[in-house]
């Protein structure tokens, strides 16, 4: 989870307030920017940091790093053990404050284990963010121990299948505004990077209702993804069983697989408001 | 996921820095846990906010509030939709800087999963934090639709078996002045709630290894958990099976768990540096 420099501030919004009173000062968003990136400077190659270890992997200043990391510490969201901070557990109340406004998500897991179980595959579940999916949840087949996709991680929507379900279901217009602003960069030789070729693709795949990736993102890697849509037809997230292709080639995905991912993201649909 | 009250800010640390510039500001404080109280007022119970409803939640004024939700906006943390504000799954990132910063915790989840379709029983994993332990890892057992505890949630250490070892663990000292000043809720008509019984109780469970609750969390509700050692032996989580009385007894808990258990537990603390 490596840091990243935080979106600029979009303009305008339309909260109902005068547009004086809605633009917060410059001074907050640094500071709580800075506060969240410190948060975001830990992770699998750096469980704890030293003050001059978080300041270099932020690019702040020692004294502003210093500065958030006893904000932090002194919110209980990291501690201090001689001269090294770590992340406390309480950092996952942050994160799980999302997955618990989706109402879909809990009646999910279960779901998604059962797939996996039943078709000795990994199965997961992605909502779209700009261009990317966000993965909500990860169920690895229990045999591959290779690198897990954690829950958070990002995905470019354009090569993936639960990116194409989801681009597939956005209205034409702002699908097509979308694809022409988007970086279709080639993960393989066979990623499709001509945006006309995959706005064809998108509409084939919202009339299927299904999107198959074989060897687009990563040679070896083939999936198959459906929407999950609410009662009213909405897509709240997508959905994807993932195998290889020399194991399941795409008349095999399509034969053993759809029919359970349909029925799964029928059945999650299901307990969906309207 | 409700709203709480940000813990008061610690005193003095040891970082090695004078005590003038280890003081992060007030207003630095505030406004970040400002921030972070907000993103924690979206829940289950409210997937989106208007800004009324949000101040509402917080306690904060509303213009407050707008400046922190316009704040989250600017960083891409929170969307607007007309009047209502949702979290976005870019939040996901900040809590999963955390479990990917345990490096046991990749490795865990197959394993867990593998011994929640051995034992058709739910597993899940837990950390101490204060007097409490936060799940980190939750398999639910597939017919069990009932609530799910989340990643990200609490229960009290004192009577949850995950709790138990990880107090258990604990150097004598640290686990006598802990429990002295801990506060021993009953939570059913079984909860150790004396402070003596408790620490007697924790040394069986660290002479045994493993500690094992009947109805003290809750009535219908038994555990069983053991640590996760590194290989140095210190205790870094506790992994626990869960099962209603009237199905397996403590004697059935001990003998058809327990082998399983601490197998699956031994495996993932193989995985630790030392």
């Amino acid at each position: 989870m490596a840091t990243r420099t935080p979106a600029p501030l979009s303009a305008a919004s339309d909260a109902g307030a005068d547009a004086e009173t809605l633009r917060p000062s410059d001074s907050h968003v640094q500071s709580f920017a800075r506060g969240l990136a410190v948060l975001r400077s830990f992770g699998a190659d750096a469980p704890t940091l030293t003050l001059t270890q978080a300041a270099e992997r932020t690019g702040l200043t020692r004294a502003g790093v210093r500065r958030i990391l006893l904000t932090l510490q002194g919110l209980g969201y990291v501690a201090l053990e001689g001269r090294d901070f770590r992340l406390t557990p309480k950092v996952l109340e942050l994160g799980f404050a999302y997955l618990a406004a989706q109402p879909w998500w809990h009646v999910a897991q279960p779901l998604m284990e059962e797939l996996t179980q039943t078709l000795h595959e990994s199965t997961s579940a992605a909502v779209l963010d700009g261009d990317d999916i966000v993965y909500v949840l990860r169920v690895p087949a229990h045999k591959i121990m290779s690198i897990n996709l954690g829950v958070g991680s990002r995905l470019p929507a354009h090569c993936t299948s639960m990116g194409r379900v989801l681009l597939a279901a956005l209205p034409e217009d702002e699908r097509e505004r979308r694809v022409a602003a988007m970086d279709l960069g080639a993960r393989t030789s066979r990623t499709v990077t001509d945006p006309d070729k995959l706005l064809q693709v998108l509409s084939q795949v919202r009339r299927k209702g299904w999107a198959l990736i074989n060897e687009e993102l990563e040679v070896g890697l083939i999936s198959l993804a459906v929407p999950i849509c609410d009662r009213s037809g909405r897509v709240v997230a997508a959905i994807n069983v993932s195998s290889q292709p020399q194991r399941r080639n795409a008349t095999a995905m399509q034969e053993q697989c759809l029919p359970a991912l349909l029925a799964v993201a029928q059945r999650i649909g299901e307990v969906l408001p309207r």
